[in-house]
């Protein structure tokens, strides 16, 4: 199953992927979204599948694509976790994982531009698999970890490199507004290898690769992740592991490669998917003083 | 207006001081709890404090107290913020903030236990004065800033310092499950100091002094935190900037001071609250390997 998360008419959407296109309704019609979802359990996600797939075909230029999880409580990131992009940032290989956390406004979806900031032009990809936790827990075990796995989508960790290196941790580099590129779908774990083992991450910027590796070089795996982030933090479902970038960042160049308005940045994990975000800038009215206010979200 | 959340036979409520004690509703008769009512603005904060001094008197015994705000989208917390503090961690007084982030699994309410976790001896504690966004944005002004603090509480970031260091981003360390003591009130900025100056901040660990400093003493204050972090990020009602600890944390000291199972940590902020928590364990239920399964929140 491959579903995507819309907006539609101001109201969000579910679809499943067709024969003739995605098929899908309104989360109020079926009466949850991906989150609740997967909170109820795979016999849930297989039914309202069904469900959606007795909707409409839903036509995609006439929707706004949703990341697949539009707003996890956790999106969970992993730095220095192929050992290749590891050496390249002068780190050693790690023993354990390098945790950060982005908040969820950072995220954009297919399609949507990753937007430069006003204040930087150090705009960097980093593309990555990322874990869509399903069943929750704590102290999870690795041999049982894949069981709580509720899909995979592909993820773009859109950093903003002098920000993420003005103070010894680098959140606020990494969860800019509209960074974070994520989806288009959220693939159910039953289409793909257990832990997406053995797949390709290619990552292209204007159409040249920048990044390619397998997740067989992930230094943690999907199945390790789980049970260590489990022994610390409840995962709870749709919970978000971006689980690491390989070599080839901009940052790491010489001279460096940043990511600017009119480029178009697309990571594709095999079998997995293809996400494609065009590179935009803040325009003049989104940077002015509070013009940005948000009652709600 | 000084507003506790709570929760009564599975219920959410939100109560009010009032002269007699907490007068309050559960949030469904309400049709809001706190991070909506903020939402909506000052005028609705107002009136539905109005609204919950009508209310019962909410016996304090017979309920469970929550964080003031249970489920942040954002808790947005600030490392190294005091100089006293940055000197005994090895740290230059920094030019930018240190931004690193929780989750709101890691929150416990006033009264609650802090559990130290099964995996470590090294719970520490760090008493902190917290700020909760009221009206959103994003780019807002110093100048402006304190316009959208919605209130203040106190938070006790407690830390599980061997995860912390264990990578070169602290996150694990600060967002173990039940670390993160948050409360007991949430207090109007109109009964306190503009930007909660000038006030005393003190922990207590088993009634002895272990940190005393003034928020005077933040070196990014209340307005400039609020400035800088919605540089990047846009800040929503109900997110929780967590705004640094000063010297004094267990493991500066010599030998350095867990935490244990037994103790009582005290966080004092004068006139915003007295935030108290004793020290549990992580009983063997609970780390029995997924013995903790979540399906939901």
């Amino acid at each position: 199953m491959r579903f995507i998360s819309y907006r539609s008419s101001g109201a969000e959407g579910l679809a499943v992927a067709a024969a003739d296109g995605y098929r899908g309704l309104s989360t109020a019609a079926l009466g949850a979204d991906l989150k609740a979802l997967m909170a109820r359990g795979p016999d849930a996600l297989l039914r309202a599948a069904a469900q959606l797939a007795g909707g409409e075909v839903i036509d995609l230029g006439q929707v706004t694509l949703l990341p697949p999880i539009p707003s996890p409580d956790k999106i969970i990131c992993i730095g220095l976790n192929y050992a290749d992009h590891s050496k390249e940032s002068g780190f050693e290989p790690p023993a354990y994982p390098t945790v950060f956390a982005r908040y969820a406004t950072s995220l954009v979806a297919h399609g949507a531009p990753i937007i430069r900031p006003g204040c930087s032009e150090q705009l960097d990809y980093e593309g990555e698999l990322a874990v869509i936790i399903g069943r929750g827990g704590r102290h999870i075990r690795e041999e049982d970890a894949l069981d709580h796995v509720g899909g995979y989508s592909v993820f773009n960790d859109g950093s903003i490199r002098d920000y993420q290196f003005k103070s010894p941790q680098w959140t606020v580099g990494k969860t800019f507004d509209a960074t974070g590129g994520f989806g288009p779908e959220l693939v159910s774990p039953d289409e793909l290898p257990p832990g997406c083992k053995g797949l390709r991450l290619e990552t292209r910027l204007n159409g040249e690769v920048v990044q390619s590796a397998s997740t067989d070089d992930l230094i943690f795996d999907v199945a390790r992740l789980i049970a260590i982030l489990s022994e610390a933090i409840t995962l709870a479902p749709g919970d978000v592991i971006v689980s690491g970038t390989p070599a080839g960042v901009g940052l790491a160049r010489k001279p460096p490669l940043w990511m600017k308005p009119g480029d178009v940045c697309e990571v594709a994990v095999e079998r997995v998917g293809r996400l494609i975000n065009p590179i935009g800038e803040e325009t003049a009215s989104a940077a002015w003083p509070a013009a940005h206010e948000a009652q709600g979200r």
